[in-house]
């Protein structure tokens, strides 16, 4: 199944806002309906390819076959950008920039090799492409004719290693695939974004996916253990041991190199048993802080849960993930910040942790509130992107920004990137709803996830970039990284270039001179081009 | 204090074998007493710097001062090599090869750039000396005239944050110090290998250490957060956050590059409390196989201990640890194998580790040894060096060797480098004791350290240098990594360039060319010159 073109996931599954909630958005942040309906697919008028046939030829040859290239509109619009909100706004409204040139499907390593010597010989860059699921622009290079590299034909499980616990898997790989291939034989990846049901093992590798249980099962990038990578220069290998004293981390270097250093086309990872229980529960701390300091203590002294998350009043409030229930607490004040805590493994480790947690989390002033929130936390885990779609069809504009700092920086960046957002859009006419969860803790710091909601401006996408301008600003002021898991992309490249310092870039420059000396790989998605 | 110039720690300690092992070692290995004894201090004639006065003036100004720079032939033989076994012999047969012009010592990062800099003005290379306890030749570039820039003046605790748990440290403090500080606060680093008592900051971060107690406290790669290092083209910051998704995560490109890419002048790092309890166990188990199971099921599906030490039937026979009663069990010849098992953290956490740990052990076929046995390996634990020296002193040759692998692959790596070193050394003569331990475990692998003890060979260095080689090689015949905790200085590097491939290596060239574009900075060390 294709994911719907120009907003997410499975189109059978999108699901209108209830009215009352259109009428709430109208109310509160002034919501009209949007006077320039999408556009449908067959309505964009898609250019034709620039490249020539020979090129397309050589393409062909090097994916054994035609059938294999794919040049039609339909499949140059469905590897357009990413799903971020604006991208999905610039196909909607039949934005035709950034259209690949063709769609080539390799099935092999050595066909991904010979994809870029193609592509080298007829001066076409490329671009990997996995779920297609970046909300950074990193599937819109600044490059005029460029091939998007989908990976879909590459989506086996190569190996597993049971005494070890490792797998070897393709980059293809969709999430719930992969999980499905596993637990035939008993394990689990343990990996759950929210792009869960659409992105790939390779996408995650390149973008340093974090996942939703990453407080059990750790980050992505912890989890790989080895990677193969196809490059304009020939194959990098690495990952013969968990760790090694070996020279600097060449693992570390792939990972999150998001496809301009080369094609991952394989990944090693750590897997663990399928957890026999699971079991999510909900808590409710009068303030942000006082459980930002609960998921802190537990954080650095244990027990650690599988998933930890908290959101802030106004997320709370709003309850952002029950689309049917959104503003049903509204009239309630108090409703302080409610966490989701979450316990995956054995029924006695499960219940040991819980039992010591549960202890932490009421010295820090939490009040269980039972299973039935963090079930329906867990139920909905995956929705947030379809109310994204539902919001930007009645009108309002909803999008996702989110960073990272040590622990005593979180209060300050919390503020200060909340003010950023609602100062600006405020200014320009719009008052943003600003949400915000933590949903990944470490012992030195925290992740902060913000969602935005308001009208949408008379050109939404230009409406936007002060605010996420300024919101960048504030992150880098605040001494936060500009992105905790989404990545760099095209979108957060010029903060990135300053957090990482003009050595730190011309270091990675320098790789990428050595792999991909023309710069075919994804030109401008991480590394400025000149 | 200065560490002994030719040979390990505290002169003071320096403790001569008991005349039985002395008598074993030439009764089981035909250890006999050298002729040419070590040379005194003063005996060696070391060559005067060639580096003119101009040079040596720029580096005094570089440095605030003339007497920051040290030209006399004592401080130039203090930093000469490291402390491998060559190392050693090298010195004591008063080989000067690789001793440096001279020794600076800057306080401040600005004063490293500038001892950089007027380094790159007179053509001379820099090797950042920290402990100068190197065991892999990470202290002997391929240039013959170069400074040992020894960093013992940047040795203060520059930020400490209890909430974050960080603390911001100066390279050219050692370990003992360091906790010191940290404990002045009830925290505490938990990083403690064999070389912690001489060991530095810097040369931890550089050298992609492992300590002890790494099954509870990590790697030494996995506590850094941020590092500063200063290269000849500018400074490179790292670490906003714990983890995040900006680009590839350049702190681990900076970890393990040995001196190579540029010195670092300050590491933040992860701190813990101080432990309110320590206690270390021993198990016995019937085969190494048996307590390598037991340990791989401790690491995968928990709890995890804090120390975790399995040695192989040989060295548990020879009882390596204690000098003492070296050869007391040799009479017995089911002494199977024994594992050091160590708790450290609040009574509660250690007392429920240790219970449940227990559990697993026994069930592996584990006998608890009571706390005398591991008591008594923390006594001795930072000692094996003086062993060495005391065997080096009867005229017997000893040497250690390290490596990782995923577990599967654990046992043939075991095999196939107990089978080189012995085939090897028998060969030539000198039939070898070959002993191993597991030292650090990771869900997915483990690393071995293997001791050999054998009679020395006429030319020792010479001698040994095949049954290196053949280790070296059977290693990555095995699947194993080059080193796990030693690091690739010069010893390693040829196989380190086959482990990372020929595009791995390119890539860090390239880095190295982007930061140190003359290569003043350890050539030869990590990465080929040429």
């Amino acid at each position: 199944m294709d994911m719907l073109w120009n907003g997410w996931g499975d189109p059978a599954r999108a699901t209108p806002l209830p009215d009352s909630v259109t009428a709430l958005l109208h109310d509160l942040l002034g919501v009209k309906p949007r006077t320039t309906p999408a556009l449908a697919l067959g309505d964009i008028p898609v250019p034709a390819p620039t490249a020539d046939a020979t090129a397309l030829a050589a393409l062909a040859t090097a994916v054994g076959g035609a059938q294999h290239v794919r040049t039609d509109a339909e499949s140059r619009l469905r590897h357009t950008r990413g799903k971020s909100t604006p991208d999905l706004l610039r196909l909607r409204a039949g934005d035709t920039t950034d259209v690949p040139q063709a769609v080539v499907l390799p099935e092999t390593h050595d066909e991904v090799l010979a994809v870029l010597g193609a592509c080298a010989t007829h001066g076409l860059a490329v671009v990997p492409f996995g779920g297609g699921t970046s909300v950074v622009g990193g599937l819109a290079p600044e490059h005029a004719a460029f091939v998007a590299l989908d990976l879909r034909r590459m989506s086996g499980l190569l190996d597993l290693d049971p005494v070890s616990r490792t797998a070897v898997l393709q980059p293809g790989l969709r999430a719930p695939e992969a999980e499905a291939l596993l637990a035939e034989h008993g394990f689990t990846l343990g990996h759950f974004p929210q792009s869960f049901e659409w992105a790939t093992i390779g996408g995650f590798a390149a973008a340093r996916s974090s996942g939703q249980a990453s407080a059990g099962y750790g980050r992505f990038d912890e989890m790989v253990l080895g990677l193969t990578l196809a490059t304009p220069e020939g194959t990098v290998e690495t990952g013969r041991a968990p760790r090694s004293a070996a020279g600097p981390d060449l693992r570390q270097l792939i990972l999150g190199s998001e496809g301009a250093f080369g094609v991952i086309t394989s990944v090693t990872v750590r897997i663990r048993p399928v957890p026999e229980v699971r079991v999510y529960e909900g808590w409710r701390f009068a303030s942000f802080e006082a459980g930002a300091t609960a998921l802190r203590r537990l954080a650095q002294d244990g027990p650690r849960p599988t998933v930890l998350r908290l959101s802030d009043e106004t997320e709370t409030l709003i309850g952002l993930a029950q689309p049917d229930a959104i503003g049903n607490d509204l009239t309630r004040g108090d409703a302080g910040c409610t966490a989701v805590v979450g316990y995956e493994g054995t029924p006695e480790d499960t219940a040991h942790r819980r039992e010591r947690a549960a202890a932490v989390l009421t010295d820090c002033g939490g009040t269980l509130l039972g299973t039935e929130p963090g079930e329906r936390w867990a139920h909905g885990r995956y929705n947030a992107p379809y109310l994204r779609d539902a919001l930007l069809d009645v009108g309002a504009f909803a999008e996702t920004l989110e960073t990272a700092a040590f622990w005593s920086r979180v209060p300050e960046l919390y503020g200060a990137v909340r003010t950023a957002l609602t100062d600006t859009l405020t200014q320009a006419g719009t008052p943003p709803l600003v949400m915000c969860h933590i949903s990944h803790v470490y012992e030195n710091g925290a992740s902060l996830y913000f969602t935005v909601v308001s009208a949408q401006g008379e050109d939404p996408v230009a409406h936007w970039e002060p605010a996420k301008h300024a919101a960048n600003e504030a992150v880098l002021a605040a001494g936060g990284t500009i992105s905790h898991h989404h990545g760099v992309g095209t979108d957060h490249r010029d903060w990135y270039v300053r957090e990482a310092g003009p050595l730190g870039i011309a270091a990675l420059r320098a790789v990428k001179g050595a792999l991909d000396p023309a710069g075919l790989l994804s030109p401008g998605v991480l590394l400025p081009t000149d």
